[in-house]
């Protein structure tokens, strides 16, 4: 019996009617510093002219929250999740994402369920400004489920070395002004589960009032991409914004601190925007601790600006104007603890 | 009851304590370029003068030869895989490796296993001159088994624009020079499973005489990194160089083509080298077919530059003053097709 690589359970030819299913999608996203084409050995992309260029890069996947899109056979959003962890993180210091790659790992390797998955992320990158230049689809056999995978993204920036945010900038009495988040983001889900899944036992189809959609639909959420807000904030504001947080996880409590320097703290007051329903129903449904809430998730508030707080009039007015919905949500205060008052959560 | 996050199976201070142990390792990678520390949103490097910088990026995974990994319980060397799959891939457009991310998602996070695997990242990193300047480890509680993980990495570089290496300089009658791999690299793995698991039923243990070591030692060989040979040559010999082939999955058949004009082929002649045992064993356990092993493995040649004929004498020169073993493996020829003749695999 002659063996071969596809008996193995990798079908090559799958793979390049993949990529060919995914191709469109990719070139839609391309800049015009995009060189090349799909197929070479590396993505490549021509740099603008810059004085001193810092690339901001960052990497991140999707957890669990993976479970969700399996369990509702829904895959065409998880692409944005992927993304938007990973620009947001990057956005955060300043930077304009220019390229995103992505690492898909699936058990086997299904045309049509890659080019949903890779459109979401394409759809992502295009939201974001960013080119989709490179990827790596891996068929691995044995290792996930048929119907499972696996994704990570890798997204790079740039940004001028004196426009970079650091916490430099930051000073006492700086205003956080709070960006709401779609819902859960892509953090947390590995509690979101075993309180939704084992504890309350559903299934996923349930239908909850206070979301007014399945509980499925609602863990479904993409994670929302900020940097068609937050760039052009940057770019107006420049050094008035003196630092910048994703709220990822480890919540409030752990990405606040990244943002300040040693010594400094943060006062949030989270009577300043309504809770999302989703939080206030996981803290219920797990009798989870206020603290444990504000450390794994985002609790309604997905990005935070730190502004000096002469600024904060003009840049309320920028956001206004624009429609962006914001909420003044606390200080920058001495002393390194984040104190976390009032809102929607039990003590 | 309380649930925390801690229960669901993510532990932050494992995660804290895992990031605590690589620390050193990490930063042993850094170049004067890393801006900032571990612990920033975005890894931050901030690129030298260049007149038109082309980045150029890359991301790979190691697929299921990871299994062989966990079969052996041994974790220090699959970071080298990760890290090689990527900067070899970058390499061949004459971009130099700048930096490198690495994802990780564990079933269960055990610090001193994410410590000897992201050791591994660190030093490969290190030999390649990229500075490892982010990561992820996830913990995938129900995702992947408790001792098991996926890891894939990104890698980013820089050339300048008018040093790429594309297909533009290849003409017929260039020399193809291969440089020996250290063995099956990273591409293959599930049928090399399929045929030393399955059908010769191995545990791993079994020492093959013609290989001088265990099956399993010989699966784990980790992939070569092409950086430190190919950099100072691509340096040296700038448009000498017209082009470069990762041998990566897809073999001789897939990759080849990659770095050719369109209608350009290659003449293989696989007498040129001594193919390394394990492939012959492979083929010979499995009753693979030559063509499939030459679209499956890199057959014992990991890296091909294609260069101008009147040039190999200078270029054949400076690898042998520098040890640097190669072996004159074919030619480009007209006609989109590669002719793989002789060599030491059976009909």
């Amino acid at each position: 019996m002659q063996m071969t690589y596809k008996d193995s359970g990798v079908d090559i030819d799958a793979g390049n009617k993949s990529v060919q299913m995914i191709k469109d999608a990719v070139k839609s996203t391309y800049r015009p510093e995009v060189l090349g084409d799909l197929g070479g050995f590396g993505g490549l992309f021509a740099l603008k002219k810059y004085e001193n260029p810092v690339l901001v890069s960052g990497t991140d996947g999707v957890g669990t929250k993976l479970k969700i899109a399996f369990l509702l056979n829904k895959h065409d959003t998880i692409g944005q999740d992927a993304v938007a962890m990973c620009v947001n993180d990057i956005l955060v210091q300043g930077a304009e994402p220019l390229f995103f790659l992505d690492y898909l790992a699936v058990g086997k390797l299904i045309p049509e369920r890659v080019a949903e998955i890779v459109g979401g992320v394409a759809r992502a990158c295009k939201d974001s400004g960013c080119a989709l230049i490179g990827g790596e689809t891996a068929e691995m056999n044995g290792f996930y489920p048929e119907g499972e995978y696996d994704i990570a993204g890798f997204a790079a920036g740039v940004v001028e070395k004196n426009k970079l945010i650091t916490s430099e900038r930051v000073k006492i009495g700086d205003v956080l002004i709070g960006l709401p988040s779609t819902g859960l983001h892509s953090n947390g889900f590995s509690l979101v589960r075993k309180i939704v899944f084992e504890h309350k036992n559903f299934d996923g189809t349930e239908f909850i009032p206070e979301l007014g959609k399945t509980i499925g639909e609602e863990l479904l959420t993409p994670t929302k991409l900020y940097p068609k807000i937050c760039l052009p904030l940057i770019q107006k504001f420049d050094e008035k914004i003196h630092g910048m947080v994703h709220i990822t996880g480890g919540g409030f409590y752990d990405n606040i601190p990244r943002a300040l320097p040693k010594n400094f703290g943060a006062e949030i007051n989270a009577d300043a925007w309504k809770t999302p329903e989703i939080f206030k129903l996981l803290q219920s449904w797990g009798n989870v601790a206020r603290h444990e809430m504000y450390r794994t998730f985002n609790c309604g508030i997905g990005m935070i600006l730190i502004v000096d707080k002469n600024s904060l009039p003009e840049i309320s007015d920028h956001l206004n104007k624009n429609s962006v919905e914001f909420y003044e949500v606390g200080k920058v205060v001495e002393g390194a603890e984040i104190k976390i008052k009032g809102g929607d959560l039990l003590d």
